[in-house]
């Protein structure tokens, strides 16, 4: 399969013609941190213009809608709550709404305060996460504050940046000892990167529990590349995948996820990605679409 | 293979009268926690008095020598100090003497202070573990502590339960950028059993780095059942294989670690494993010998 490289005005303007709804990753689509992609915001008003639909995607976990919202808004970028789904919201709806999560009980958090954010959302009761009692450490060999709780129905691990042995053991306690424990996870992202360099990510932070309990329970991962993530968007919105794009700039995330749930895929070049990855042989995930960057549109939006 | 149970005292006599050395796992096979298993003493003296060499070998990482010699000490069992092999000092010796170190290099730690004792004690210069400046948590999105260190030449995990996001980044950022940087575990044990439930293990603590250094650099394990260990106690005693049995209670540790060495092994049934195990069909790994306890051979010695 050839990737398809959008260049002409008309070859832009058949894109775009071709569907409905558009789904976005943020960081490295349409801004690197705190600094908008050129072009981008002439771009999305040109497709709400257009009466396309526009959702943000984004595996960031430690953020609830309410601040994506907010950073939205100090980049002056229309974006409606109901159009965000980061993975924090994404896997608290999971929960609620589609593994039932029973009112009577209650998750156990590691991870930050977007994600005890949107738990409060879906009113879904919840413990851990920045409780400062669990966010302490315990002396070597000192398990007695690692008790049993059987109310806990469900751990849901996310980006912490609060990570010790007590969440960890208490988690593991929970997901060993109750039967049915749900074992869930933002996402899976290994590393990320920032400030010049690249750091753990959800992925890591959840690895001891997830290799602690190999052969016992995997874990449901609802961020992108996987499933219960789209599977969260077609609850609150009707796609219809033929004519719905995912755009992105991970070819092991965005794209993969695209593909996962047959969206068509346009991969931008303002990321980790370059050409040149694109033609090597060893490419296992390949995007229907490249363009070098999503304010390559605004040429559409100019006239 | 079937596994050969001793039972009568001549089976006894001929197992001890096959080996010259025998290494034993410490808990589940001398003690349980801080409790002798009954006959135990008595063994060991007779084996002693027989001229058979003892080797203790444990996956537990948090202790130096030092420390299990204190134990064996209060315990009233006789044990030098040449004889113990925890994980701490293995894997220590493992980067001093096979993996040869340099001495200008540092180690970056993730571990307790029986890993910096061992350390020390094989003059390795080292970094981390207890320093109270990696004892602390960091807010969320400061990576401003995480800074490139390139005397690091290796990083050091093992059981650690001041686990933190901040030592998870430092170690992670010295693997990834420094080139040839060692990456060693003490062990690399899922869980433990203490206080009536199990808890994650050493190889949890290392799981993030791990995960987020996967298709990258693969850690050296160097705890029971890998090589590694073998090659430290090779370092210091010649041991002639098919003169040699592990004794231990679990399968997957203890067991294999004998299989992988070329020695002969004995199952105790006074951990973990029960005699029904043995004979589940899928058990990949076996025993040549099983017995109920160590303690089963006191017989010998109240002649």
């Amino acid at each position: 399969m050839s990737v398809k490289s959008l260049q002409s005005h008309q070859e832009l303007q058949s894109f775009i013609n071709r569907f409905d709804n558009f789904l976005f990753d943020c960081d490295g689509v349409i801004w690197h941190g705190d600094q908008l992609i050129p072009g981008v915001k002439s771009v999305l008003e040109f497709l709400r213009a257009s009466n396309k639909r526009l959702i943000f995607v984004t595996n960031n976990a430690t953020k609830s809608r309410q601040s994506f919202k907010a950073k939205f808004d100090r980049l002056g970028i229309q974006a409606d709550l109901d159009e965000i789904f980061g993975s924090a919201y994404a896997t608290a709806l999971y929960l609620k709404r589609i593994l039932k999560f029973p009112d009577h009980k209650k998750v156990y958090v590691i991870g930050e305060k977007g994600l005890e954010d949107e738990l409060e959302s879906v009113n879904v009761k919840f413990c851990g996460g920045t409780d400062p009692l669990d966010n302490e450490f315990i002396d070597l060999m000192d398990f007695s504050s690692i008790k049993t709780d059987k109310e806990v129905g469900a751990v849901m691990c996310g980006f912490d940046m609060h990570i010790n042995y007590k969440k960890l053991a208490k988690a593991h306690r929970y997901l060993h000892e109750n039967e049915d424990c749900h074992f869930i996870l933002t996402n899976d992202d290994s590393t990320f990167p920032t400030d010049g360099s690249i750091f753990p990510g959800s992925g890591a932070i959840s690895a001891p529990l997830r290799y602690a309990m190999i052969g016992k329970k995997d874990p449901i991962v609802v961020g992108k590349p996987n499933k219960p993530m789209l599977d969260c968007i077609l609850e609150k919105h009707h796609l219809e995948p033929s004519r719905s794009c995912m755009i992105g700039d991970r070819l092991d995330t965005d794209i993969a996820f695209g593909i996962n749930g047959g969206l068509s895929t346009l991969l931008v070049l303002t990321g980790v990605v370059t050409r040149a990855d694109l033609s090597q042989l060893n490419a296992q995930i390949l995007p229907e679409y490249v363009v070098s960057s999503l304010g390559d549109f605004a040429v559409l939006a100019h006239e």
